[in-house]
């Protein structure tokens, strides 16, 4: 079993997609998180329905979060 | 009776659907979950009012989630 | 009194609706629940403003549940 | 001073009428209730913008109670 | 420093308007209350943008409430 | 560093402006709070889209507000 | 690994940019938070769709705030 602790901790360096329940979708490298899914992201493209904009260094605060996208194949599980 | 909890853990590698506050849906593999119905999903299409798109592996926030149907026939419980 | 605890109780095997959240109404026999009042339907058919349509077995997180109407007569209860 | 657990103690087997956060009203005889403010409702008549149907036993989720009024005169205050 | 706890207290047998989330007002005297600012108010006026009705006795659950207004001058603070 | 539980403490007897998640405004002079954020306000003036009106004194539950300005400088921090 | 609470704890006396759940943007000094990510700000600018307008020191409660963007580069993380 894959738990989403263990997934969310292989994809820290990864670049990873975000919906929010704003309907925003923030795509960037995932720095870092805690035990609420507040997340560190870097490096963050914001994309909207009226279009995108680049925001550099980004923390989310996890209740905003719905679900997170490995935007690439993930690195291999470690045993 | 027949639990929550059971029924999740015999729906892991199983194909499931979520219906999510946000209105979308998600269709995947079960591969993992937690205490707080936080879901980890594989192979997953995202269908929403304007179609359907491919996610690949996807965490999804427990707190999002309405309802998960099993796609198709479950495995027999074990006793 | 009749608590609500004791209600759910009798109800397991029973067929049920539900009314949720985002206004969908689910209809089916109640295979069981936990203290989270998520609930394991199966038989479901489901209910929207569009039309109906067949479920089968379907976990609904109980923080989504607005209200529960048993479809039929209640088995007596057990003193 | 009158407190809210004592009012609700004094409403089992009468008739109440709930407003829910969905603005649907319930009108029934209140069977029981719990800490966290779940209800049984019996002979329960809902009511919408829509009209009013019969529903019969229904369960109530508390944190979609906004109000709740008794339809008629309570009992009186045991000391 | 009139704490929101004091203030409560000193309100109970005064007339006051609540604002709730559901954009209604409540005017009524204040009966009792418990920690979860669940509200005992009798001789209730409700006010919507439709109109008003006069509703009696009604218990508030505390988490709809926004804000609550003496209606007139409150007793003198106790020391 | 200066912490919200410290500035609060200064805005006692300020005049403050809050914004609530109805997106009322309310202004006045902050006369106490307790650890939930719930806002004891006097002489208040409330502003929403329609306009203003008085409303002397407010409790606002503190789940409601999204954040509260210093009307004027605050007095200097004490040490 | 960064953390959020690492992140924030760099962020106090930067410019930080707040996006808030009722769509406000808020951009300031940093100068103060605590664990429920309350945050004090200062020399505060508000955008919203209609334009933008200066509030001063600002006290925003950590419920509100969806992401938190640094403004400008961050100081270099201690060891």
């Amino acid at each position: 079993m894959s738990t989403p602790a263990g997934l969310l901790e292989r994809m820290v360096e990864q670049r990873v997609s975000l919906r929010l329940k704003d309907s925003r979708e923030l795509a960037g490298r995932l720095l870092g998180l805690d035990d609420h899914m507040n997340l560190v992201l870097d490096d963050v493209e914001e994309t909207t329905a009226e279009g995108s904009r680049r925001l550099g260094r980004v923390l989310v605060r996890g209740s905003n979060v719905i679900s997170l996208t490995a935007s690439a194949g993930l690195p291999p599980k470690r045993n």
